[in-house]
């Protein structure tokens, strides 16, 4: 099957490396909005100007998006599911619903598949909330993230004046995995599940103390947690922050029995070296399955929810069956 | 939806108490080969005659069998497919494709869908190893059972002269778990991943010399196995090993980027009071999502592989988008 990536930034590298790899798959192009003799990718892969993705409709089965959820996907997922079938990562978990119709109208209208919202959370987490929450309906979910590095969190830091560089790590607190592990149900705040460390690079001269301040004030970012801030040196930031790693844990703890006598825990967690070459690579395999559900005859929006698991395998179902079961 | 189930053992109970506290089911009878007068049930459901199901054909959407692997199931799940929409927990890995051909054939000639090798291992455990290979293809799996006890094992005890009853766990090696999620993707020998544990009560006077014997050396079961095989009384076995705990953990160890540069940890764990209940638990999730397939006109055999994961929850795809994604 061939695919192309649209968008080229850490996640779109990841898709690069993973679709690669894929002996099922070839990466036919990158596009990208910027000029296309500017961006130096990875691999030998033909580097594409945005606005000639038209003629590429009969040359690519799957285009894996690689924008950002706040301005790119909400426009560009349903623009291009009109003209291909598209995978995305959009992962504004408030806005998924209005995400999903927008992306199923293009799609159904144009015959495609649009697959949103993939990666690991949403995603693999999605994924692991809902198989439990059915194995176990009598109970409660817990997602913890980390110790991870928040992409997001880190450009937030990196606004505020006098900075010049930071890195911010969710770490979530023992404790409370402990307690959302032992069966006893605990309702757990904003505050007791996770903690906030940034690493902090200031400008010559600034005002450390209102660096500080700006930071642990800041509302939905930092004020609801136990933050804390860690001026460093570029060179120490270069040398031990450079990586983006991240990973977290999903528990369900639940009740099976007639009258509720038996306690369970459902685990699923990450530890990934790299988040955007993880997300990658669930994005190549999430485009493996558009790919099969439109040669299915399927069309419009689905999420990972919809996706009956086999279609994400390079492996035939009979070769599931036999060794994966 | 109408449910029932075929077989009531400790894995009928497990069925039994999950769809009676399930909104969205009706528990319509429970089938036993034995005289229906012989057996009580935990609730008020009907209890019926095996030979009577014919006549239940069109007042049950999905039968829930729970009988063995060994004999039951291989018979038991063609006949039935033939006449109702099917569920089983068949778990000899080894000859699910054979399985899965019967069931197929039976179930396409009456226009039914036969869902197979449902549960944990078969079945969550299965789909674990599926989605982590699926998003890191470049890696190596491991699946751990326990510490739990195994039915299979404890009744191999039992058959042996001079043993009166008995309860083996099945316990992982720690050291082996951390070898696993090391990212070193060691080779582990079936006698370095787990070791078992053997609590044994003896008839008065028996050789224990010699049953300890005949069970380490048991081949299949504990010869390749460091056994510890521990006397007990009738009482203190009632006392403290009555119980059907159960576990177990899927690592998968992989490495992403284009000359695989990142290492990841995928893994998925249960941690379960009783097993035969959370089983059953899973199995009526199977049951709603084998009714929904019906309900769009599929017919053949399934697996949990197969089964678009928002089937099996009661909430609805805009619910599950909405809260859970």
């Amino acid at each position: 099957m061939k695919v192309a990536i649209a968008g080229y930034g850490n996640l779109g590298r990841g898709v690069e490396a993973a679709v690669t790899n894929a002996p099922d798959m070839e990466l036919v192009g990158i596009f990208t909005r910027r000029d296309p003799k500017s961006v130096r990718v990875a691999t030998d892969t033909p580097v594409l100007a945005w606005d000639d993705m038209p003629t590429y409709a009969d040359k690519v089965d799957v285009v894996v998006l690689c924008g950002g959820s706040a301005t790119d996907l909400p426009v560009q997922t349903p623009e291009l599911a009109a003209r291909f079938c598209v995978v995305d990562s959009f992962d504004t978990h408030a806005n998924i619903p209005t995400h999903f119709a927008n992306v199923d109208a293009a799609a159904r209208a144009a015959g495609t598949i649009g697959v949103i919202s993939c990666g690991w959370d949403p995603g693999l987490f999605s994924l692991a909330r809902l198989y439990a929450s059915a194995a176990l309906p009598q109970g409660a979910d817990y997602t913890f993230w980390g110790r991870g590095v928040s992409q997001g969190h880190s450009d937030a830091i990196r606004r505020i004046p006098g900075v010049a560089d930071a890195r911010q790590y969710t770490v979530p607190v023992p404790e409370a995995v402990e307690a959302a592990r032992s069966g006893s149900n605990p309702e757990l705040t904003t505050r007791q599940k996770h903690t906030r460390e940034c690493f902090v690079v200031a400008e010559e001269g600034a005002d450390l103390a209102a660096i500080e301040q700006a930071i642990v004030t800041m509302p939905n970012y930092f004020s609801d947690y136990d933050t804390t801030v860690t001026f460093i040196s570029q060179e120490e930031l270069d040398a031990n922050h450079a990586g983006l790693p991240h990973g977290g844990t999903v528990i369900r703890s639940g009740r099976t029995g007639l009258n509720n006598e038996f306690g369970d825990t459902i685990e699923f967690s990450l530890n990934l070296d790299s988040n955007p070459y993880f997300t990658g690579s669930v994005l190549a395999s999430v485009a493996r399955a558009a790919y099969r559900m439109h040669e299915r005859g399927e069309v419009g929006a689905r999420t990972m929810f919809d996706i009956p698991p086999a279609l994400l395998s390079p492996l035939s179902a009979e070769e599931l069956r036999a060794h994966l079961m």
